[in-house]
Order: structure tokens, then sequence, then C-alpha cells
């Protein structure tokens, strides 16, 4: 995503665009600057990308950077923070594709988003935090094809600034300022993929499968990212947002249920529901099928896990409204195989 | 689906169903007097639904009955409105499967839901009228998959007392008071269908369609249901929902979100969609591939248009937000080819 991503914003002939490449991207990096050919996005590399390996990263390109954007996968968020420490990198804007949840602290407090549990493994404290959200599938970005997204700051102004280096005729941004929402919800709609995905296998029909299942179950799972979103956004201290309309509010709009309808059906998260609604439980999928592969929604469960049963116990949160983020923690906690049944869902 | 939905309340034993065929059923009907097996369902009509012929239904029937259900499709409201007037039917529940919209009066007021539209063609005026809507394909509860819909009345004890009639284990049913909301979003819902649907051949991608267009545009479906379906539940003179609470609107639930889910990929409605997104005219569309085919989104639209129109220009409804609206009512409306650019999403 970090690749498809540079793609929009190096079109623009004012912005400078680099693209830097992890520990793990090597072979990546390697073959763009042979051809120009990303080889897992298969898609070009515009020339206008300038395109580093790690290695080659010299201190003034971060120094100087106003807006970095970190695209590495949540098990590398740590590994980011530390190479921005290293070369004293001070953006103005530091724009995140990484989601995930924290956990909280003490570990049955509400889980925190990147936006607040990033300052603290960052030396430099000036810059402006900008969430990126939205259903966007990094080979259809790089391929131009029309996207819809959105960014979200806590100052409005930083979030429209960052829109106008990044949108393009086909690649179109929304901004906001409920930041937090905007996170939670894109990490969360990876963990709650998985449940809905489960109706993928579980009632086959004919050479395919039964839709009213599905329907029922993204219905509910938006439903759920609207309870938990709110929760973590009101308990990261942010102010909610004054306007509660439903369509302002993002659990009911591109970073909720727009990212989910397009998570559903692709990628791993999806992969490892389909796997549980055939019956399998998570630890048999993890030693087999998908060993050693990372699941960015389970990852997330066990962050939220204590968070979330504390808060069903406080009464914070009602379980009865939840059943679908219950069902599918009772996989990852407990490794149960995915038992939900329709009747779960609240009247 | 009038057959499939009279399965649930036959199966509780209680209740006693009897499922009649309209003028155009004849030929089913007789088919599941024979072996039970209803033909374009392709499923089993359990022994304890009775099943009759238009000719056979008798004045008591009508007249006793303490709850109808009418399931024609659109174009057959005011045959449905005729047979009961004819026997003098009073049943305590009148149901609406059947959706759309009726034009305002005058022609450019906000159009009006069966709700509103119904009792002036009715004699009895003692029903109370619930809408049933939710995502619901009828093979799929005809064959008893788990399926999860909403009811509504104006008094919540009417359509928790339906509720009581039909549930069972697998049949699921929520609640709720704003039934003007629900009938507008279940007949939107096939209308905006038709621009969604056309992501899915506008943009092809290898063996498929990209995806990114298709959330981008589910997404802004669901926003445009919520503007319309509030605007037409204000116009009815039905009291707003003190409530405004997002997971308690109509259009992000069930009868709007939810059932645009399994609407879009399924059905005519779709398939009109579909044939646009490749670039051809509803006129050619109804000409060829589809003659004499009856697609109730377009119907909808036809009946939305002057209403739509008229609030736009007073500035009741903002056309800046409803742009989807817009293009898809120009394609059935002008006959213009499909034309919709993410640009042309609000910001």
């Amino acid at each position: 995503m970090g690749s498809a991503l540079a793609i929009p914003p190096a079109s623009i002939s004012t912005n400078k665009v680099t693209l830097i490449g992890s520990v793990l991207d090597e072979g990546i990096i390697t073959a763009i600057q042979k051809n120009r050919h990303h080889p897992t996005l298969n898609a070009t590399i515009p020339d206008t990308i300038n395109v580093l390996q790690l290695a080659d990263v010299n201190a003034e390109l971060l120094l100087t950077a106003d807006v970095i954007v970190l695209g590495v996968s949540s098990p590398g968020i740590d590994w980011a923070c530390d190479l921005l420490n290293r070369y004293q990198a001070k953006p103005a804007t530091l724009a995140l594709v990484t989601k995930g949840l924290v956990q909280g602290s003490p570990i049955d407090a509400a889980p925190l988003t990147y936006v607040d549990a990033l300052p603290a493994r960052l030396t430099y404290q000036g810059s402006h935090i900008v969430g990126i959200g939205g259903p966007c599938i990094a080979r259809e970005l790089a391929l131009n094809y029309p996207t819809r997204v959105t960014f979200a700051a806590s100052k409005e102004s930083v979030a429209s600034d960052m829109r106008s280096l990044f949108q393009t005729d086909n690649y179109r941004i929304s901004t906001h300022t409920n930041i937090v929402a905007l996170e939670a919800c894109a990490a969360l709609k990876n963990f709650l993929c998985i449940g809905v995905s489960a109706m993928l296998t579980a009632y086959p029909l004919g050479e395919t499968y039964a839709k009213n299942p599905l329907a029922a179950l993204f219905n509910q799972a938006v439903r759920e990212l609207f309870i938990l979103s709110q929760w973590i956004s009101e308990s990261s201290g942010t102010p909610t947002a004054a306007n509660r309309e439903p369509t302002d509010h993002v659990a009911f709009d591109l970073a909720g249920m727009g990212d989910l309808h397009v998570t559903v059906g692709g990628g791993r998260n999806s992969r490892l529901g389909m796997h549980l609604g055939s019956g399998a439980t998570l630890s048999n999928v993890l030693a087999t099928s998908m060993a050693g592969v990372t699941v960015e929604g389970a990852d997330t469960g066990r962050n939220l896990h204590y968070g979330f049963k504390s808060a069903c116990i406080s009464g914070v949160l009602d379980i009865e409204q939840l059943p679908l983020t219950n069902a599918i923690l009772d996989c990852i906690i407990k490794d149960s195989v995915f038992a939900f049944d329709v009747k779960d869902l609240p009247g």
C-alpha cells in the first residue's frame, strides 16, 4: 500500500516523492529499480518516484521531508518509529496507513489506536498526525482505478492540506476530524471481516454461498464497528464530534462500512474467516494453510480482548449488542470454532 | 417473496397460513398443489400452508384473516387493493412486502411510500400497517437459511406482535417505529442498486472487476438512502424519531445498507445497472436483453423524479450530496448513458 500510495502525489508536479523499502522489501525495491515494475502489485511505478533501498537512505532526506507516510504492516510499526528517531525526522505531517490497536494500559483499559500510542515512541513531538482510511485495494490504486478514501486529523486544515498534496482525478479524498474513530474503524474492520467472511463458507448454496447470512453479518459488523469505535474514541479523551449525524459518523462511512465492503472477500483476514466458517480453529489454520502468515485482524483481536471484556463487565459496553465481536474473540483467544448463531443478533 | 414469507409463520403451530396466487400465478399454484414444489423458488412449500388459486378464494377467508401480507410486485398493488375491497377484508394488520414509491401530489411534492398512499385506496381504514424490510433473498428464506430482517409499524407493539407470529430460529426480526423510512429505503435501494451495480461492469480488471469503485458507490448509495429516506419520512408528516443515533437509523441498518448489500449482484435492478455500466442506454436495454421485464428500481426513479428535482431547486435537498441519484435519474428520465465520475462525489 505504501508503494501504491506514492503514485497519486507523484503525479502532482509540485511534489517530490521518495519510496523507501523496509528491511523486508529489498527484493521489491531491486525489481522496481530495474524496470519500474512492482512485482507484488503487478503495476508500474512511475519514473517520477525516487525509489530507494533502506541502505541508501540518507539523513537529509528524512530530516527535510514535509510529510512522511508510514506504510509498514502493524508488526513493523516499532521498527518504523526507531528509524524516524535514528534519523531525527521531524516531518510537519506524519500519515498513517499502518492500522492496528495497542493494548490499553493497564491492560484492561480500552485499547489505543496508533494516533494515541505513537507519540510515546517518537523523539520528535511536533508532527501532526493524519489517518488514512477507506476502501482502497493497493493494486487498483496503482492502476489508477477510481478510488474514494478519507483523511482525518484532529485539525481540519491539516487533513485538507494533506488532501491537496494527494488528490487526483481518480484518487478522491474526503476529510474530517475524528481521527481516533477512523483509526479504530480501520483496525477493527480487519477484525470484524473475519466473522463476516466466515459466512462465505458456513452456508454453501449450490455452486456459491447463501447471501442472506452474509448480509446479516455485514450489517451487524458495521453496527459493532460503530459501538467499538465510539468507545475507543471516547476513551482516548479525544473530544467526541459534536455533530453525530449518521452520514458524518466514521463507522457508517468510508473508513468503516466502505472499507469493510472491500475487505470481505479479499486479503488475509477474509481468508482466515473463510477457514473458520468451514469449522477450522485458528490454531489449526495457522499451523497449516496459513502457516507463517500475519493476520492483522487476529492481532487486533488480541489487543482488543482485555479491554473489551473489562468494559462489558463494568457495563461500559453491552455485550448483547456485540455478539459478533464476542464470537470472533472466542476463536482468537480460546481457539474455539466459530459458533455464531443468527439468534444471537440483538432484537 | 410472498410464498417464501408464508413458510416461517406456518412453522408456528398456533398460526393458520393460506397462500393465495395472483392472476399471474396460476401455473405456480398448480405446481405447488401437485407436489408442493415451488417452481421459481425451486423449494418445497410445507403441507402446513393452505395453497389456493385466486378463483378458489372465498369471502370468509379474507374477511376473517387477522393478518394479510401483500407480496405482489409494485405494478400489482392496485389490483391487490381492489381484491381486499371486493371481499371487504378487515385485517387487524396489513403487512407490506411490495415496495415502491408513488408520485407526490402535486407531482412536484415529495413522493409517498405505500404506507401513506394505500389508505386512500382501501375501503377499510382500521388496519395497522407493518413494513417488512431487510436483506432477504426469497429462495434462501424458503430453504431456511439464517436471515435477519426488520419489521416497522408506527406503534411498536404492532411490529412486535407481528414478530411473534413470524419469528423462527432462522428468520430473525428486529422492530422499530420508523415505517416511512423503512418503506422509502426498501423502494430506493432498488433504484440506487442500479447505479452501484453499474460498477460491476464499468471497470473490468482481469477476469473480474475493480472493487474500489464498487465500494465507493456502495458507500455513497447508503449516504443517499439516508438523505432521501429522511426527506420522504419528514415530508410524510410522520414524526421523526427523536433518537437519531446512527445504529437506530433505518438507512444505516437492515432495510437500507443491509438490503442494498444483498441486492447488488442479484435481481433485475442489478442486471439493468450492469447493462448501463457497459455503456447501454435504458431504452436500448428494455428493447433488447431485458424486453418485457419489470424493473422496479426504474419505476421508483420515475416516481421520485419530479419531487426530487423540485426539492433540489427549492433547496430542501442539496444536489451536491446526491450525485448518484442524479446520475441514475438521468439514465431513466433522459435516457442518457450512465456517466458517473468519482470526482462528482462530495468532499
